[in-house]
């Protein structure tokens, strides 16, 4: 697949014009030691490195593994790349390209304990969220065809793999070996990789957990299945989620699922630019709690997704973030409990003005026909 | 698989044992909020979470997704357990839990610098080198029967598709290809996962990026390959690197192969228990330096492996650290330059007071026979 071009060297300008604006805080340099941050910036996709960012310069600092690379991928956007072979090297460079300096802002959530006081003894360190993580909430047209793509090729293995699991009541699967054929054929239908460890959570026990890991657990007739699966396409992660009963069903489990499929809608209908995201908590939350399910509800109702699986904003009953027009989310309800199972719907989808518009597209197939 | 139990209640005994003696510090409690940490020490193996030990007590907090899970893996721990809905909720119950506390150690190179702040709002604590982290690198024979499966699982799927990558002439292969029959026949070989993103690098661009992820370049006649790939079993990782040259290798590709075998067998023959990380390194890189091939050499010799793919000790040029007896490590020299490609080799060890024992049982087999 070739995609349009993600254009860096804009973000670069946008966020150097914002340095010339003055930021407030009296700081006048930006350091991005968070890799999804430094990536959505610069374009660097090693598994070591920073961003410095003045108003008239970029530097990219990385380790001798990745200095080719840095080079390849931040070509365009102004930067000077210093690979240095140990972390003193890496570290004096930083405090050079950043001396003298006003005030250097740097996120104390993405940065450890130990590295912000090692920096702080060299440079004149501010707490600031990052910039760039607020601004990566906001997806253009580039990032939403690759993560279309990855939703895509979800759906695909998905579509493939759905007729092994009701035949299981004849030809046995584990949880392992559905999940081996999701992640291998999401690399045929186009993933680069898949996006986190796929979960496949079958019967009363391991269905009871919301995130159990696949294990060699034969699913059996009667037990419900999670699957939680997701790809990765040049860097951006795709999420859903979809549940199953084996078998005929019983009326609980109808009911279950019938409740958390309502639930989901409510959620997917409360998604709008600028809504609080704990109001799209609720909108599920409270289906539950009304119908004497509360209790089975153990998470939040869903996150953004990106370069990051998790990233903001994050509708949960404590959050104080709002859904940016632009966003891309999950609305996954799930209800569970030990001995039932569990069951959980997840879809992904793009936040605009005329509503939410799902990048997700596997129908909800919970019943063999 | 089988494996010999892990025997957590032991190692929070031994933990216990030491505050009872007193740390010196003034610490009377300790908290653990590294995932692999949190791990060796209860069993729990959920993505969230931290444990507080305190002479007499064990207490493990996550969040709502992972409360079943807990309960059964640190069962004969002694641990209470605490699932927690909310952030907010589940930072009250750790304040409480270590309230009131001489003072509590935590790793401030395992901790968000937020964290730390939040944190010590509420607690005394104490900067302190994670004592479970040290304790680690020595790994038990349950651990080692873990890894020797992971490595195991490894070497049996490189043996099956090695065929595929010399047959690239006749039959084209890209990168992503091989990758992906490996990840999926590691599967089939017992691994619960990969240990990483396995990396396949070709050519003469790709080859000179020590840890460029796979492309959907076709693997061409005349290229270097360089496979680094490894297994997960029940949370272990492996690790382990092969090179190869498709067709008839030129005199500089053979140099060049010839050279990393010495100085790999160089790094293994300095391995023993207590031997400076540095040593190690020294033995690789001071071959390549006598041979004037110093500047293709961009990385460190090695690091310990065990339930992070990355964990002291780290053989490079810098270390202070000691290789310990039962430490299971890699050594991986390898040489790298834009237009020739590169060579990497790398085995997994086990330090004994009898020399070092692979784990890594793949032949080198650079040359199709």
């Amino acid at each position: 697949m070739t995609f349009a071009p993600i254009d860096h060297a804009r973000r670069v300008e946008m966020l150097q014009a914002r340095l010339r604006e003055g930021l407030g805080n009296g700081c006048d340099a930006l350091l991005f030691t968070d890799l999804a941050d430094v990536r959505w910036l610069t374009g660097f996709t090693g598994s070591h490195g920073w961003a410095a960012v003045r108003a008239d310069s970029l530097v990219l600092g990385t380790d001798g593994r990745y200095g080719e690379r840095a080079l390849a991928e931040t070509a365009g956007t102004g930067a000077v790349v210093h690979a240095e072979t140990t972390r003193a090297a890496l570290h004096d460079r930083l405090v050079a390209c950043l001396t003298p300096s006003t005030g250097v802002g740097l996120d104390p959530a993405g940065t450890s304990h130990a590295e912000w006081r090692r920096l702080s003894g060299d440079l004149p360190l501010e707490p600031m969220d990052s910039l760039v993580r607020t601004q990566r909430s906001t997806k253009d047209d580039a990032e939403i065809q690759r993560m279309q793509a990855a939703a895509a090729a979800a759906d695909a293995a998905l579509a493939e793999v759905e007729p092994l699991l009701f035949a299981t009541i004849d030809e046995p699967v584990t949880e392992t070996d559905i999940r081996n054929e999701l992640e291998y054929r999401m690399r045929r239908h186009g993933a680069d990789d898949r996006s986190y460890e796929t979960i496949v959570a079958s019967g009363p026990d391991h269905g009871a957990r919301p995130h159990h890991d696949a294990a060699r657990r034969t699913i059996l007739e009667g037990d419900t299945v999670i699957i939680d699966v997701g790809a990765l396409v040049d860097g951006y992660h795709s999420d859903m989620t979809r549940s199953y009963v084996i078998g005929e069903p019983t009326q609980q489990q109808r009911e279950v699922y019938a409740l958390v499929e309502a639930a989901q809608r409510r959620g997917i209908e409360a998604l709008r630019p600028g809504v609080a995201a704990r109001t799209v908590d609720a909108a599920c939350r409270d289906l539950f709690v009304g119908a004497g399910y509360g209790d089975w509800y153990v998470h939040g109702t869903g996150h953004g997704v990106g370069l990051e699986i998790h990233e903001p904003p994050f509708h949960s009953r404590v959050s104080d973030e709002t859904v940016p027009e632009g966003s891309v989310v999950t609305v996954e309800p799930g209800l569970y409990r030990v001995g039932f199972g569990g069951v959980r719907i997840e879809d992904l989808l793009v936040v605009t003005s005329h509503g939410a518009h799902p990048l997700t597209h596997t129908p909800p197939r919970p019943f063999p026909v």
